[in-house]
């Protein structure tokens, strides 16, 4: 018998905070975490640095960077069409759904997860979506989750024979705070990721996006230091 | 006041016989089509100029054509990682998913659809699946076209506030030669349409894979002339 290979899973890597975490999770949860990292058009490529170096530092195998058309995602401030909203309040991050919405951005994402876990003989995708602490983002809901599964599974031969896919989303109903301490108790080393949307042309990070913002209170509630470097912390 | 503009639709055109007929189609119902191709490593690149001259002939003013990463479609037929399948009778065709299965295509597909819809404030994608006379694949029935409109109503802000995208599948319950029928009807040039997922060189059809065969078989039913030639016509 060969050694024991483990099941590979998918896991939509941004190389922010959350989907760090979701990388550390999958290994725990007995799987090899293959990292699927998206360029988009996203004025925060610094991103992908730190996606490239997480997956050296974790050791990732199987890792793939899908560069998806420009010109599909518009009319979002992410992909540089509208202002990054900066200082907001906790009540008007929760209100809405913000500028930095991208159009069918996790539906597009997922879609290639799934593609790529066919390719790869796995039948697990993990994503770093969260309904409490997040942006009003719609893709980020679990009825979203729970139905995208389901297209998933009727589209693909996988699931047509009968060789479930599962969606995993182990952030869904975490706080900040508690993704911040599950991720340090998995020894997530968080000064390697980078969760700012408009970060200075040098890579620090804003202290003032919405992004900012929720990862500075994360990591207050949960008592830790935040590892990174803030071009200011409005909140400090 | 301004000239009335009519609503907007996309719709997938691969530059094949059914997705053509989908865009009259399209027209005829009041929309103005608005074409995407997608381009995936697919061997039978003949049909992406097809799709380009048939949309100069139809005047389409909105038109897009989507490079997919290669490397995600492994392991399909219709991708060179596998033979094509040719002189099947019917009966094969009918039986299980087939070497041209792609992995999760119409889902990647469909969510670009979506991605562009909203940029171009469009609530309305047509696709020309279809269940009858068709080759087993597990993303062209009615379950996954329903369950995907679910997922991408749940994804996308403009399903979110209340502004319904609609998944238009005309062809799902027509055969072949109803198909040509309706298209020759509503003044589709069908000699523009490329449909053999394995041509010559030169770009002939073969005459021989399932797609021609199902094409031929649907003119010969529909009592009209094909107006393409074929390298051979095993059943003529």
């Amino acid at each position: 018998m060969m050694p024991q290979e483990l099941k590979k899973a998918v896991v939509l890597h941004s190389g922010g905070l959350d989907s760090t975490t979701v990388l550390a999770i999958a290994a725990r949860e007995g799987f090899e975490p293959c990292a699927m990292t998206f360029i988009y058009g996203q004025r925060h490529i610094r991103e992908l640095e730190a996606a490239r170096s997480i997956a050296v530092h974790m050791e990732i195998r199987h890792r793939i960077e899908v560069d998806v058309t420009p010109g599909i995602f518009t009319g979002s401030a992410l992909t540089g069409d509208r202002e990054i909203p900066l200082n907001r309040s906790e009540k008007e991050i929760g209100e809405g759904i913000p500028a930095t919405y991208v159009p069918a951005r996790n539906l597009i994402f997922l879609s290639y997860a799934v593609a790529w876990a066919e390719s790869l003989g796995s039948h697990d995708i993990f994503i770093g979506v969260n309904a409490i602490d997040y942006s009003g983002y719609p893709d980020c809901r679990p009825e979203f989750i729970k139905a995208f599964e389901k297209a998933a599974n009727l589209a693909t031969k996988e699931g047509a024979e009968g060789r479930r896919i599962s969606l995993h989303a182990p952030l869904i109903s975490m706080s900040k705070a508690e993704i911040i301490r599950a991720g340090v108790s998995l020894g997530v080393d968080y000064s390697l990721t980078h969760s700012c949307y408009d970060p200075s042309p040098e890579g620090i990070a804003c202290g003032a996006c919405d992004s900012c913002l929720l990862r500075i209170k994360g990591f207050r509630e949960a008592g830790l230091a935040d590892p990174i470097t803030y071009l200011k912390r409005s909140e400090q």
